[in-house]
């Protein structure tokens, strides 16, 4: 997921953040504030804080009343003339009383004087430029040019000195429930950049620009990859032609990688009885996640929102013995999860969603072998995609919340930590460690990534399973004769083909690697004259299990070129009468430009043996 | 689907089949009531009718005292003391008081005469052997040598004469509810077999035991395939290692047939909402094969019966012009239906199915090429698989149902129908056809096969839709300018997994060709001074793409080699100190036997040739 700011977690009364970033966001806050009460003197501020790439307020505006997009100059340019006279805050603790006679009128900063003091917490006012216009708090706000706010704190000390007046500019206008709930009133939010200096700023809004040419929603579209439909229902992607070619691709790269590495491919169905989450313990802690039950006979279905217990019982179905362990059950399960309309997103927030899931029962002894290989597998696939930087996230146990928050195996705990951790330092993988934030069963490990822009992205989550084997009453019988329980990886190193195929969109603006472009080759016949002999080279492509296209449509061979790179085809194949003379095609290639005429024979060696390399 | 005997299907009153046989079976079921009577005569008889492979009778015994598997030799014997002297039925025609009256206190026989009487049916009583103890209508049924009973006729004339004594063969008892309801009471079932000679009698029984080894079931589970779960759901089977390999081996003929065709594959969600069925017009009829609907935010979401609507939705997802039709879109869906517990049967008959499924969109024009493409599919497949008997049947509509029964389009019927048959003509395909047979929206073509135990297999349907797209509002923008819209071809070749899957274990009796067999090669070393030469070439092989296993196990080499034959792996791999020595492994092929020594090399590229010509 995308790490934009989530306007949802700002806190009801602005606060600064503690960087000094953070101080001049929220002193930016209160200078929009400002600004707006002096062209807009009846509207009423609520709140504004800082936020990731900058601040936004909140104001009631009058029906009618409230500024538009066309608007935001003006604002941004009496902040600037109201910032260069303006060299501090001045702070006034008041009581509650004389605060709410302050702010008569204005039912949002009531709202929030009446938590505070419900809250035993100190009310105080910040008011701000400039300094020689302050009023009295006993008088009313007609004076403009004045901004009186109810604030905590946290902002820059000397404005006009610290503020560089062109680092911030204001960025656009949206509606936004009082506090983020949709029964309340639907304020009018205007949101503003900041960062440390104008470069900084100039920097943020080129990535941005980049960002929103690779957004993955316009792409998908535009490249034909997936879709969504009313009548199907929202996050159910619909994956198009060339979304299934891709979804070929990356099975068949997975399933590769996973033959290599001894892994056993099952399928299983998408549906299950209650009876099964209630053995695996999911259902009391993951109902709300899941679709509702479907009931028959007496018996409630469930949409499968996770692939594990049906391994689990697949790995119980027959009688296993140490010779058949580590067992590694891989599938591409497609779960589905209801996530809440209001967070669907595009390919990174869906309802149904093809896992790159396997499970690796194993004996204590061969985890931290298998541990090490599943990481290895991780690296395999960063090169593949040409994925640079990356950073795993180690979740630990907290010895005080054993038995309670986790399962009592205090030993296997620091056992399979420190393991992990071993094996992570010295696969020189990144890694951060976080206390108190494992899953119940056992140590998790998050797998963060960056796009070539620079974009954070959670690809996947890993988890060493120490309880669940044991509720199933999976076993193995071992060399002594004992049964034992396994321990139990699951992986999914590929993510699912949504999250994945959303983060390569952007990450390769649509123009992806030959072996994994939906489309690789498209052949351009210059004119009619040159139809059967292009389809006859498309047909030779074709058997030979190329993703080719004909454009022997009538528009002009410019176009016909053009459209092929806007689809971002890795190969054009033009052919005229000296190609049909010398049995060629002219090649050329998407990033390397005109390669030249070569027989079809060549064209598709080439084609093959880059595509079975997966170059990048 | 088998199609054995179906008891469901058998009228409430024994009535003779038209067929010669169908008179015998029928007479047998007659001579069966009259054995039973003379060794239990406080049995009430209720109805026995002729069945597709000879005979049952279902009697009401008093309780403790129904005759078991045991006492069939005696019944047999009694009836074939009886065939000898029996000559002739005597038949009368009764009153509905007079027939009420002889059958008193047995409720099966009154409730029949009740029916027959409301429905205006004649009454008829016919009598067996031996004539002369043929007793009065008014006396009672102590004489236990003859038997009357309540019939409609059908027999042989002269049982003496026609039937052979050795041709039939009381085989099993099984419960059975009275008129096949689970709220009646339960009746014994005696069924028997009967053919026209001891020799097709024997030839049935040879037959069946053959089945019965190669039973999909059985064997299914023997060699790992599949397994079923019971907190996963009856009908739903998981699919283990062996299994999903096979599918993966479907999977990829399928795309290789079909992207050397043209087909371009989709990948669509296994749930959709209401309003999808509603505008397909499934959801009227089909609902009660669905599983009931869940409910999200006041929206009813059902798992698919089927993948068209997404199809067409995907179809509908972008706009089409006459260039870009046929426009076919494949996937491989799985489809949920909510079979009755009753009627489940191994993976022949199961509630989640992954369906070879494609719909073509083409216009009138290409209609008959896109079908003999399709047609010529099929026959490929059959030609892959070694089945050399099969037949289609081509379902028509009625001419006087037209705009009831079936859209209103004469013409089109006429035309698409007339294409199909001289489709199936020109590629000398045995076809059938049958009048008023077809769906609501275009001719309708099913695919019987026979396996190699000349068992036959419904495999598959084919559908020509002249409805739906228009429904949906499907369209291409035609030559013309103007919108036009496509017929539909539904088409799964080959069927689901879990029917071919099925199929193909009793057609091979689990012996897979190489290219499908789970497991392709066995390697075993005589002891363990081979184990890591035996891991090396292992390893080779894997690498190469080869299922291959290892068994160092501490059974001896005798035992591993049989342990071989019996999971039918195609090849097993001997290695000793002389394989060592000569870096060879001594080759031994299921069907063909030992082949000789030969270098890990020269296995692999006999075998990657063998796989990729999917040979028998």
């Amino acid at each position: 997921m995308s790490k934009h700011s989530d306007p949802k977690d700002a806190p009801p009364i602005s606060n600064g953040l503690a960087d000094n970033i953070g101080n001049v966001r929220h002193t930016l806050a209160h200078l929009l504030a400002a600004a707006v009460k002096k062209h807009y003197p009846k509207a009423k501020p609520s709140i504004g804080p800082a936020i990731d790439d900058g601040f936004y307020y909140d104001f009631e505006f009058p029906k009618g009343e409230a500024p538009s997009t066309q608007d935001l100059p003006k604002l941004e340019k009496t902040m600037r003339e109201m910032l260069r006279a303006w060299t501090g805050f001045d702070r006034e603790e008041v009581s509650a009383r004389s605060a709410s006679a302050y702010f008569k009128g204005n039912p949002y900063k009531l709202e929030l004087i009446k938590d505070l003091q419900k809250a035993g917490t100190k009310i105080t006012f910040y008011t701000c430029p400039p300094a020689s216009y302050k009023k009295s708090l006993k008088g009313t706000s007609s004076d403009a040019h004045s901004f009186t706010d109810l604030c905590r704190g946290g902002h820059a000390e000397n404005p006009s000195r610290d503020i560089a007046p062109d680092s911030f500019k204001l960025d656009r206008i949206a509606g936004a429930y009082w506090r983020g709930d949709e029964k309340n009133k639907m304020l009018t939010r205007i949101y503003g950049l900041a960062f440390a200096s104008k470069e900084e700023l100039q920097t943020f809004l080129e990535a941005r620009e980049e960002a929103e040419k690779r957004d993955h929603r316009k792409l998908g579209t535009v490249l034909g990859i997936f879709t969504f439909d009313d009548d199907v229902g929202p996050g159910l992607p619909l994956w198009l032609p060339n979304g299934a070619a891709m979804i070929d691709e990356l099975e068949k790269l997975a399933k590769e990688m996973e033959d290599k590495s001894g892994y056993l491919r099952v399928r299983t169905p998408h549906i299950a009885k209650e009876s099964l989450y209630t053995t695996s313990g999911h259902l009391p802690y993951y109902k709300d996640s899941m679709y509702p039950p479907m009931k028959c006979e007496g018996v409630n279905y469930y949409l499968k929102a996770m692939n594990c217990p049906h391994h689990h019982k697949i790995f119980a179905a027959r009688p296993k013995s140490w010779r058949d362990m580590p067992v590694r059950l891989a599938e591409y399960g497609t779960c589905y999860r209801y996530e809440k309309s209001g967070e669907l997103f595009g390919l990174m927030r869906v309802r149904s969603m093809q896992m790159n899931d396997a499970h690796i029962y194993c004996s204590e002894e061969q985890f931290a072998d298998e541990f090490r290989k599943v990481t290895e597998l991780y690296l395999s696939y960063f090169k593949i995609f040409g994925i640079q930087k990356y950073v795993m996230r180690l979740s630990r146990h907290a010895p005080e919340n054993l038995g309670k928050k986790y399962i009592n195996e205090p030993k296997l705990w620091l056992k399979t930590e420190e393991m992990v951790r071993r094996c992570l330092t010295e696969l020189n993988v990144p890694f951060t460690e976080a206390e108190d934030e494992a899953a119940f069963y056992g140590p998790k490990i998050d797998v963060e990534i960056w796009s070539a822009i620079g974009r954070e992205f959670t690809l996947a989550t890993n988890q060493v399973d120490f309880a669940v084997p044991a509720r199933f009453g999976l076993v193995y019988t071992d060399k002594d004769g004992k049964q034992k329980t396994p321990l139990c990886i699951h992986r999914a190193p590929l993510s699912t083909h949504e999250r994945l195929i959303g983060f390569l969109i952007e990450h390769f603006a649509g123009a992806f690697p030959l072996w994994l472009a939906p489309v690789q080759a498209k052949i351009i016949p210059i004119s009619e004259k040159q139809a059967s002999y292009a389809k006859e080279i498309f047909t030779q492509l074709r058997d030979a299990a190329i993703r080719v296209e004909l454009d022997d449509s009538n528009d002009t061979l410019g176009k016909r070129i053009r459209n092929a790179k806007l689809e971002k085809v890795p190969y054009t194949l033009v052919v005229g009468d000296a190609e049909i003379k010398s049995k060629t095609a002219t090649l050329e290639s998407r990033s390397k430009g005109k390669i030249g005429a070569l027989s079809v024979e060549e064209i598709i060696n080439k084609l093959k043996q880059e595509i079975s390399s997966r170059a990048l």
